[in-house]
């Protein structure tokens, strides 16, 4: 038997009764003749209400200091959840980022993972316990400060632990029972996803599906980890993230699941003089401010024309500082108008599919319009089609597409005519 | 300008504007131009709800699971205060106890601080910086692990970091105007002193006066570190704890003040076998359980007789273990009975004037005859007079002794008479 590590989020540790029954899903894979690590992020809320509480003392909190402080939340779960194990006849020890040798880079609340040194939980787990690691923080390589990964990123610790102690399987453990061909909530006939590479599941962290953290992934992948997405609440099998479907092309869906995404705002550069470099030098002055542009879109010229208008997406928390550096530009670069819009939605298609289907952009188009949808722009990867349309438009876009390539289950509406009597 | 430790409890940071009110304090006093090292505890009551998390998942958690949950709320305390003083314009640096040097062997719970490695603390005080020490807290010589050093421990950790640090002087900031003759809600005429010895405020420690850690004492009087015990919430001068009235023994009070305390119980072996050795046997056995016994009082055989009574109190939370150490010996010893009696309260004089006043015992006994309080118990030391009485019969003994030895304060009696219109 070999190592096993399991990552729980917030919603599995929310309170005492889920810490314990936590414990006993640990246990019990203990007893399976597996050795354990166990990444946890903070109970329920616990990180919102430090930030919450960082906010009454400070607008602008200098970032290591917010790191130590959002530290204490995985703190807290990972020794109760040590006590709720010992107390099941368990041995198991708690260890903090820098006591399991996850080394970052020092950038405060956005560190990156540099090494991981984990002596001690191999020492805890050749001793026969179970090793308990906090998620989401490290210990900076230069200055040995206290640094986070970022919202999300326990399941990167979680990952990056399983390459390092070379583990059969990363199993991420949340609230529901894998990963989805769209938000459930969206789409009542939405089917768990058995199985998705490594690729297709970047492809859906990026557009949206908020089940597991991107850099997770890019690191499952490179290290060539499988990862098994699934419910802490049941015993079901839940969607198996590896490079699985890569080795063994089996018949395969086209699409693999719809994405979308309400956290874009678009920018639109109205009246850009057509010059070569003007473009450039927008996009300059927003790198240098820190902003992550996603789709760009330029109109050509009308005839005669000698300006264009140039869109792009970007996350709306980036909106205002975009906004004020593209401001700073307008006497240099000379544009007509700086327009703002964050009542848009990102829907994506994502399939290993598409690379063999053509037509998928007509079939996915199709039943946009259909649906009354209005597309605003597009982008396109070998194995993701994305729109940008109206915030309000999102959910009938997911729901028209899911419907067109055939992903409805028929489960889901043989219990909804069950529910009716029929 | 040399350099200050300042302890701040968590009476002080019970929440976001107490924060900001200790950061101005802290900034106030680096701009007089003193380095300045600040010791938190943590917040409010977060300790106590850390601890009512753990009971709920294990009625006896593993001590260092404890220890590492409990630790998180310095962790807290300290990055919000140090995002409070950085909004007030002045740089600090956090650090856990383990990050600040403070070295403990591995008493889980109780741990003892065996060396202060102040490098970090230094290198910030050095770039100008604010150091933030996490108190209660440090790391393991031998596993590295975190430990706590027990209950109101930050005050210790603040001594020992003063010592490390060669500081000028230890401000142990609490929610109280320094330390009083008696408990101001027992004796409203209570007044606070001016200057203690480090001898003084020991007995004082050990006889129920709770605003000064036991251990923080020794540890000065041992470094030689000055104390001013101070309110955060006003300017004025609190009490010093120094050798300064050793080395200028200025006309001085004969009692200092009269301390109390209701956390003892007493035991009464009755029908002891009057055997050389049998007594022996019973106090091995309670040091074997590892309860400190505090006065014991052996009562003369009748004539003729051939047993008598042991009497001895001690801290009320070990009784049962006690009685259960002691009944195991009932067939062994041979002794009669054993009674329990946590009705019980000590009430003691402290001064180290009573070197060289003769007859303080006597005007104590009958400063308490006059208030109708019977002793059972006595115990004495150079410098300190304790009894044992009932509980109902603490309030009266303190008021009577503070009036007998002329510790009440003019001024609060003018305050009275003031209030009445006079």
């Amino acid at each position: 038997m070999g190592v096993v590590v399991q990552k729980y989020g917030g919603s599995s540790l929310a309170d005492a009764q889920g810490v314990k029954r936590v414990a006993q899903r640990i246990v019990a894979t203990k007893k399976l003749g597996h050795d354990v690590c166990v990444v946890v992020s903070a109970m329920g809320d616990t990180t919102d209400e430090l930030r919450d509480l960082a906010e009454q003392i400070s607008p602008l909190p200098p970032a290591r200091e917010l790191d130590m402080l959002l530290t204490a939340g995985e703190r807290i779960s990972m020794a109760l959840l040590a006590m709720a194990i010992a107390n099941l006849g368990q041995t198991a020890r708690s260890f903090t980022g820098s006591q399991a040798g996850v080394i970052t880079d020092s950038a405060h609340g956005r560190a990156k993972i540099i090494d991981i040194t984990p002596g001690r939980i191999e020492s805890a787990l050749a001793a026969g316990d179970v090793a308990i690691v906090a998620g989401f923080q490290g210990v900076s390589m230069d200055t040995k400060d206290v640094t986070t990964l970022g919202r999300g990123a326990s399941d990167t610790t979680a990952v990056a632990l399983a390459a390092a102690l070379a583990a059969d399987v990363c199993e991420i453990y949340t609230d529901v029972d894998g990963i989805f061909t769209a938000d459930p909530r969206i789409v009542p006939a939405a089917r768990r996803i058995d199985h998705a590479s490594y690729e297709e599941m970047l492809e859906m962290c990026a557009c949206g599906a908020k089940v597991l953290h991107l850099r997770s992934v890019e690191y499952a992948r490179t290290h060539d980890i499988p990862i098994h997405v699934r419910s802490s609440f049941s015993d079901r099998p839940g969607t198996w993230v590896d490079n699985r479907s890569e080795v063994e092309p089996v018949e395969q869906a086209i699409v693999t699941g719809v994405a979308h995404d309400r956290s874009e705002s678009k920018i639109t550069v109205a009246g850009v003089p057509d010059k070569v470099g003007e473009a450039a030098r927008l996009f300059e002055a927003l790198a240098d401010a820190g902003i992550n542009i996603d789709m760009i879109v330029q109109n050509i010229p009308a005839p005669g024309g000698t300006s264009t208008d140039i869109s792009f997406t970007l996350p709306r928390v980036d909106g205002q500082t975009a906004m004020e550096a593209l401001a700073r530009l307008q006497p240099e670069v000379g544009f007509e108008q700086l327009l703002y819009d964050d009542r848009v939605g990102k829907v994506s298609l994502v399939g290993a599919g598409m690379r063999t289907h053509p037509g998928v952009t007509a079939r996915f188009f199709a039943a946009l319009a259909a649906a009354g949808v209005n597309v605003e722009m597009i982008s396109t990867s070998e194995i993701r089609i994305s729109v940008i349309v109206d915030e309000d438009q999102v959910d009938a876009a997911v729901a028209s597409a899911h419907h067109a390539f055939d992903l409805d289950a028929a489960e889901v509406e043989a219990v909804v005519y069950g529910g009716t009597g029929r």
